[in-house]
């Protein structure tokens, strides 16, 4: 339904290179500020991470200490194991989640101390300076201590070097200290170099805490420990027989322990004595299958390496990841803007898989194997909008990996994933995500994985109504075409409006697949959000069941996350224009492009809009569809950028969702946006940069790069060029068969 | 000192056949009465236990609704799984101890219920009826499940039977629950019919709670069943976070989950849905070393067979133990006062190895590895004063077992034991009666350990001022021949009391090893206790170390474990006569025959004689000493024994004190008492019985059997002959070489 150019394209027969084109000797990590995100509740974490980690090396600086630590873990709602303007330090986590909205893992926490051995991380936690972080490295000077940590990392296992002064130092493995709200661990110290063990995570968002599960480690220490031992702190025990328990609630140093040792408040240190000044290097091996697993993928990825070596290897990485992007012109902090960003969609989806293929099945808790790569944490709701557009984009093998472990997740549990973290369905958030990422990354064509499944899980999830765990209410919303607010699903009108997105998503890949009946019937299901539509108060809105409208509706209600009946984080200005995949029928239903541009403009001046949150996030570019009113998209995008992007620790408006904040902020730089999921429509704004050089893998682009030319004067009107054509309105499709070579702004 | 006959013997070589004599047609099973000890404190457990089992299966009715159980274990000081009186069972725990004063293990929980799953031990908990027990074997029907569980045991594995009725039913196994104070278990469900797991227990007796260890198990179901699952309760958070967490405090079923498990509350459950009523065998190999051990040692000991054939072996073994002795006359409640008693003799110390011969070194952590039986719960400070003696009589080449495990653990430690239990040292009580033991064995002929060793063992524990943990405040004692009140040690009137009998099996043994100058010296040391005795008031009581009295002493105070400066569990009546090296001494430090009986007579007049402990429960035989008043010795003890004894839950007087209170009535009922530590004397008084024969291992008594032939009249005076000649006095040193083929009262 949108304007279409057709563009002829070379084909060239490659052998298959990957990314053969992009080693060019730009290097983008100087633009790779980790800090970005790590207030403001970008919920980012300037930890050392390798491409898509498993492990990783976080400072931990959210436990205690309200009076240091103003954002305390535990004294609000709060989501990451770093806050930037904290200044406690209680050690450092190596399993950490990036930009989510809910506390998970944050666990295996080293700490090094010096002086007499101390347990309690009120009493060893510190403040620290001299921070810095890099692509891959993070440093800070413990001031307590006077000790020097540095962490890098490979996929499966943190690398710490540690410089003590001279005198007694120990090294802490605090398991009971953790972001989680899970408890319980196990720990066994192997020998005087080697800790093994295992702590129990889960509960992600409050959700599906019968699923947690276990995070098995291998910490190996390259200086044989002069004394050590395991503590234990139990819980307080209340009863009569506490006046006989002289241990009652106290922590207990198990010296030169060597057994095994589970409980919640558990950890185990190595002490040393130095008589000059010395460095320490942890290795931490983790995995989501066994000891033993950890224990290998250590061997394997580090084994001998210095922590020198570890780090060359890993920033390496970074540089060949982030190197897909080559920009010209901008400022310093435009470009760290950029390239940060892209740096933030390369930490989720992560690699769940261990070096020898296995990893633990969904639900089943099976021990699975593969033999590419099993990707986990998808935070679907946020991703499907355009995380997933920009991985088939720039790096579409890992977006077929990506697609191809959701295939594996339904073989296994019989359902797609909806918010999917290391093998456990957290059921957060609402609406049937996976089927748009599906339809999307084969319509753009990508379409190396077996669709059929695709289309049957797709259908399963659309049509079955019996225990669906995916779409609750799916009966009613099949029967009357949407959820009533008097029914058991929260956030009914949300929830209907993503599942027509769904629904949109199965008629797409349907009339591609030639299933002609389907399509229509989910075509027409994907509009039954117009029933939701009130002409009176021009919103979508709750209904009840009977058809009647919701009594109390407040078209304000539920800012600032609070709950509002009917919507799922936002109200109902922020859901107003949710329809991206029928943008036309809606400004219809307004009453045409004046009304729909009056809407849209009320909606920003009344400070409706919301930056922070994925439901409204594109709403600046629905200006490109009032012809005309081109310009009021530039300027939006561009107002929001200037507003809410900084090389600043609270440079991204809040939640960076696993990247898809960061996904919406590459997009909006490089003036292009994929409107509307699962149709390959591009939408264009002015770019922020001079020009865009993007080397393309040449299996899917066989151009092997798309170049973003900006030569516009004025940054409201724009005449956009594809390969050397003028388009007639800024919405193109453009999938891998008609990519062009460049876009040209004028 | 006493006099001693020399008895002739005839020395025949006999090629080893171990206890070749002891198979006769003769059944001591039916006078086995398990629930004797079950009341009153005697902290026996009438469940299923092979002859000096690791593992047991104990009812386990000590837990919660106080209403129906008054002996609640968090109520009170409770130290056992059972209590008669107690009417609410939670379960089967298959790891206890029997007759100690502390709680301690009573873990790894099975139960069988029916209907909906219920993990909460207060709600499915249930009163039982139809309840019986043999050695080897115990049943009862769960009232409100209609389940009859019924239990036996090989030596490293429990075996129930659960018939079910028919329609849904289920088998917990709950690792939170449990007698111990320790907590933190893992669990992972293996299978449908295979569960295997590990549990935290220590701080024995409120001590050394850094030591606390983890016992291993594997469980193993004779159906698999048609659901199984894993639930958690995690502690309740109190903090703000609380607000968020829907699951706060509240118990997880995670139903199917196949991973590992931590936590502290936390179990396992199987599931059945029966068509008909059905029997689960459920078997739970236990292992102090590691799962895979508790997998072998569940293999190898029961394997394929069935309930009925391990319970058939058990019974087996259990026959052959108690043939030892064979008694004639007495009631059958007296019989079953007798063999009751020396089954209870018979289960601790118990096995620690593994079937392969692996166990935890004490302290150490490590593995070790024994070729014979490394024997563990030397509860030293009661078993000292007669239960190695009975051992050594009954059971030499286990009494000489016991002994080498004494000595390993000096070789793992540094050590000898104290209080010992799985591998850890656990301080309980005082003295050093590692010493008496070593000494007393040797001296009754066992020779065959390293007794160099075992002296050089002794001479540590009883010079080594620094660091000492066997004996606190030594250099004080060495110095004063006293431990100040004044001072740090605990009870040190007891404690003084203690070192001196230490100190005379030194010496003895020192003698016996032609170590002249020792013994001199440790013979002197021994008799210390005299700077402690007031002649003033006639107490050996509390001194300040610079020599004055301690002026607060009160003879009464201290009674009902009540603290009492000077001495443990115990005053200063209990403790007056405690002096079993040197009752002649003691006797003239009171004036002579006249004074010392007068003070004796007093003693149980003013009821300050306390059956139910050590330092004064053999204080009847004291009249012994006093010639022409032998026959209140015997009057005395049958008094006793009548008053105490009994074929009843209560019919011990107190804790069992691992079989020390056991050893007291059998040698009671035989009329010969082992008066004196490290001295192979005997005393005597009436038996109870007509005549009672002991098979005896020939390769330790060449005569292999000894008869104790009773044909008094009265059981006031007798004449006691040995080998058919009249002794003078009724103290006699026999040892194996001069051990007599009859003993006859007349």
């Amino acid at each position: 339904m949108f304007l279409v150019r057709n563009i002829l394209s070379v084909v060239v027969v490659f052998i298959s290179v990957q990314l053969a084109s992009a080693q060019t000797g730009f290097d983008p990590l100087p633009y790779v500020n980790p800090f970005i995100g790590t207030s403001n509740y970008g919920a980012t974490n300037p930890g050392a991470i390798a491409p898509r980690g498993m492990a990783s090396v976080s400072p931990f600086n959210v436990a205690g200490r309200i009076d240091l630590n103003p954002l305390e873990k535990d004294s609000q709602w709060l989501s990451n194991p770093y806050v930037h303007e904290n200044q406690f330090l209680t050690g450092f986590s190596h399993v950490n989640m990036s930009g989510v909205g809910c506390p998970e893992l944050g666990v295996i926490i080293t700490m090094p101390t010096t002086g007499e051995l101390e347990t309690d991380h009120i009493e060893y936690g510190t403040t620290y300076s001299e921070e810095t972080a890099e692509a891959g490295y993070y440093s800070a000077k413990l001031d307590k201590y006077n000790v020097k940590a540095e962490a890098t990392a490979s996929t499966r296992a943190g690398v710490s070097r540690y410089s003590f002064p001279a005198g007694k130092s120990n090294v802490l493995l605090n398991l009971g200290l953790g972001l989680t709200n899970e408890q319980g661990a196990m720990v066994h110290v192997v020998g005087p170099d080697e800790i093994e063990g295992m702590r129990m995570v889960g509960s992600f968002c409050y959700n599906n805490a019968e699923a947690a599960y276990p995070v098995y480690f291998v910490a190996k220490f390259s200086k044989p420990a002069d004394d050590f031992g395991v503590w234990k702190t139990p819980y307080k025990y209340e009863g009569l027989e506490s006046q006989w328990m002289g241990y009652n609630g106290k922590t207990r140093i198990k010296k030169g322990f060597t057994r095994e040792v589970v409980g919640d408040s558990i950890g185990a240190y190595m002490t040393y004595d130095f008589k000059e000044p010395q460095e320490v290097e942890v290795q931490i091996g983790v995995s989501y299958v066994s000891i033993e697993n950890a224990r290998e993928n250590l061997a394997k990825e580090v084994g001998d390496s210095t922590f020198e070596e570890v780090l060359a290897e890993t920033k390496n990485a970074w540089k060949k990841k982030l190197q897909v992007a080559e920009v010209e012109g901008g400022t310093n902090d435009e470009k760290t803007i950029f390239y940060t960003a892209l740096y933030h969609t390369q930490i989720h989806p992560n690699t769940l898989n261990d070096i020898n293929g296995e990893y633990p099945e969904i639900a089943t808790g099976k021990i699975g194997k593969t033999e590419g790569t099993r990707y986990t944490t998808f935070s679907l709701w946020d991703t499907y909008r355009n995380y997933h557009q920009l991985m088939s984009l720039l790096y579409p093998e890992e977006q077929l990996n990506m697609v191809r472990s959701m295939l594996e997740m339904y073989d296994e549990n019989g359902w797609l994933p909806k918010w999917e973290l290391n093998s456990t369905e957290t059921f957060t958030m609402v609406g049937d995500p996976a089927a748009v990422v599906l339809a999307d990354t084969y319509l753009r064509g990508l379409t190396d994985f077996d669709v059929e499944k695709a289309y049957e899980a797709m259908l399963k999830s659309a049509l079955d109504t019996t225990n669906n765990p995916l779409r609750p209410g799916l009966k009613e919303y099949i029967n009357n075409g949407y959820l009533g607010v008097d029914g058991e699903v929260e956030g009914p009108v949300s929830t209907t409006q993503e599942y027509n997105i769904a629904d949109y998503a199965i008629a797409q890949l349907a009339k591609e697949l030639g299933k002609k009946k389907d399509y229509k019937q989910f075509l027409k299901r994907s509009m039954s959000y117009k029933k939701l539509y009130n002409p009176e108060t021009k919103f979508i809105q709750p209904k009840n069941s009977d058809g009647s409208w919701f009594a109390e509706f407040d078209p304000l209600a539920g800012a600032n996350f609070a709950h509002n009946p009917g919507y799922i984080e936002g109200n109902a200005w922020q859901y107003l224009f949710m329809v991206p995949h029928d943008v036309n029928g809606l400004k219809k239903l307004m009453g045409g492009n004046n009304q729909f541009e009056a809407r849209l403009d009320e909606l920003f001046e009344k400070d409706q809009f919301d930056m922070a949150n994925e439901p409204d996030f594109a709403y600046g570019y629905l200006y490109n569809f009032i012809p005309g009113k081109e310009y009021k998209a530039s300027e939006k995008i561009h107002e929001l950028i200037d507003t809410y992007w900084q090389n600043l620790p609270g440079g991204i408006p809040g939640n960076d969702d696993t990247g898809t904040m960061s996904a919406w902020i590459i997009y909006s730089m490089m003036g292009i946006y994929p409107i509307t999921p699962a149709e390959p429509v591009y939408t264009f704004v002015t770019p922020t940069f001079d020009k865009i050089k993007l080397h393309l893998n040449k299996d899917f682009y066989e151009n092997g790069e798309l170049i973003i030319e900006n030569n516009t004067v004025s940054k409201k009107e724009i005449e956009v060029q594809i390969d050397g054509s003028s388009i007639k309105r800024p919405l193109l499709n453009l999938t891998k068969d008609n990519f062009p070579k460049k876009i040209k702004f004028l």
